[in-house]
């Protein structure tokens, strides 16, 4: 039988299709994760799917429906470890056992680690073929944010920064448009739609009156599987109470989440309020502002903002991945530097990076890094 | 007879050849430019050579020589416009002519406004095709300092730079070791080691007391043609003649060109002295050490300095090539900015640059940009 015979290249192969119907949920899964499944038999695919949305069916329901009755003795490739509760929807592990799939191919085991290799031992338990592992490292890519949460009570914190070659995102008068082209702004567009949430600071706010909002024609998200753009949770970050309700952003009918010491009366219903403690620094303390979020069920975090928000995230160990649009352009030492940090006395001293990924973005570059040590271990 | 019907494709495949022997000059040519000549008969390479230094034979002639009496009725591919003056050795459009080439296909014409073209009429009124314009492009790259002393009377200017990902090049206490890697540190000597010659600062001589040589064993130079590695001539900038005699630089025996304004006694008879009136701004005018440079034959410069020197030639639009080798790390808005400029109004004043490379180097990127606005036009 050759289906007991697999060959890996046939099944990374087949992953690698699950992980491409997978990445099409990149903008709206969360708080679920993002999954791909394809049924395959005979070296033909007869089913695929991926989850869309939470409360809608998983994306082993969704190919299991499209190969029908063909499903049986065939091999099921998913992402995900298939789950063993019965949440919004009923357990995918039973689902492929009803439907008598011969062999399951996980890519990555569920991260919660209350409930990790459950529904691979449920599967295992009907008598059906369980490899895992196929690839594993593209499939956890799928989800960081996710993985993260479900291990670590924090969400995926990205920091995001516009600047010039000599790393400046600001003239001395505060001049920034545009530092970077078009293509780079569509691009930045497209990071916020995949966040479940934005975090900015007052200073950002009264600077420039953003709405923090994706705006869904400039974005031009392919294949957008929704009527409509899910946007992110704006979250405004104000130590001082500098902020007043009439920014824009308080007023545009999306929620946004003010951070502040003490509660402010006037704010529209949009504006749901957090009260956290100030750290020594006399700021909010950003790790129990990421753990709040965590709780939310916010999955990947985009951070946008000045030079001294950004820089605490960084210099507080809580920067997962640095992404920068680099201009070829030049503000010189009078411009305004893109992260605040601490006065280091030793280049050893200064945060490591590891470049994961560069590319062009039109005239721009986009580097992405991640921080050289791992803060999951 | 085939070889009047020549193919586009085989000119540039056979022009390309040419090229990568003009590149081999790589290091030595200087004042004279990297030239790189083959001989091709029946689609076969019968002689092949390029220009190794001034006074030795040019590339036509070690390809004649190669070719022997084959050379009759085959076509010669030349990187730039074979000469028609009699220097240091005799025209090699004669010894073309004397061969009995049926064709010459040439790269360039000769960027010297006085000359050029000269040579290809000549090898014309011999009754000889010619075929100009066949990889141009590339065949200009050879020599950007030897075209641009011939029609502009200046150097082509290289700006190094080894920085941080927020544009840093040290940290507040001047702390730079080591930003960059092993492998960018490499690079940066073979940058040098193309260069005919390195122009610092006072600043930089007395931070770190540096030679400024080439380290061979540092550089590891593929196929170099001479037995000892060409040094660069040091050129230091001492607008506020603070320097003394005993820095290292100029007590190992090559040559260093101090440029001061007044000429000071007591350095050793390696140094030479070169006084220069202030700009404006009270410093040695970097447009008129340029000029003096190139009537000294000088076709690439390097600028290895501080922010301030550096930032003097970009605000002046002397600078034709920015190279930036970037490092994966942050030294923080507290850092020393890589370039001083102008406090700029707005981000449209700032230099325009444009990138024609990005290559990876061990884990440092090096990024090197043009100039966006044509200075030669």
């Amino acid at each position: 039988m050759q289906r007991l015979n697999p060959s890996p290249a046939l099944d990374e192969y087949w992953m690698a299709k699950a992980i491409q119907l997978a990445a099409k949920g990149r903008y709206t899964t969360s708080p679920n994760p993002r999954v791909g499944c394809v049924i395959i038999k005979d070296e033909i695919c007869i089913g695929q799917g991926y989850h869309i949305q939470a409360g809608t069916p998983h994306a082993e329901v969704h190919a299991l429906v499209t190969a029908g009755e063909n499903a049986r003795d065939a091999t099921a490739y998913v992402t995900l470890e298939p789950c063993s509760h019965t949440g919004r929807t009923p357990p995918c592990a039973d689902a492929l056992i009803k439907a008598g799939v011969a062999r399951v191919v996980v890519g990555m085991t569920d991260p919660n680690p209350q409930v990790s290799g459950s529904g691979i031992e449920r599967i295992k338990a009907a008598g059906i073929a369980v490899t895992q592992g196929i690839c594993s490292e593209q499939a956890r890519a799928l989800n960081p944010g996710f993985i993260k949460r479900m291990q670590q009570s924090l969400p995926w914190v990205r920091v995001k920064l516009g600047v010039s070659l000599d790393g400046k995102i600001a003239l001395a008068n505060g001049a920034s448009k545009w530092i970077t082209g078009p293509a780079a702004r569509r691009d930045v567009q497209r990071l916020r739609a995949q966040s479940c949430a934005i975090i900015t600071g007052s200073g950002t706010v009264i600077a420039d009156n953003p709405s923090m909002l994706v705006r869904p024609e400039q974005a031009e998200l392919d294949n957008y599987p929704l009527s409509t753009v899910r946007q992110p949770l704006r979250v405004v970050i104000d130590s001082q109470e500098r902020l007043t309700p009439n920014w824009l952003m308080f007023n545009d009918g999306h929620p946004v989440l003010l951070v502040n010491q003490h509660f402010r009366a006037g704010f529209s219903q949009d504006v749901e309020q957090c009260q956290l403690p100030l750290s020594a620094a006399g700021k909010i303390d950003l790790h129990l502002l990421l753990a709040e979020l965590a709780e939310r069920g916010i999955n990947e975090v985009l951070v946008e903002s000045g030079a001294g928000l950004a820089g605490a995230f960084m210099a507080n160990g809580l920067v997962d991945e640095l992404i920068v649009y680099q201009a070829p352009k030049l503000l010189g030492d009078k411009g305004v530097s893109m992260l605040t940090l601490p006065d280091y006395a030793q280049v050893s001293e200064t945060p490591d990076l590891k470049l994961t990924d560069i590319r062009h973005i039109a005239e721009d570059i986009r580097l992405t890094y991640q921080l050289a040590v791992d803060k999951s271990s």
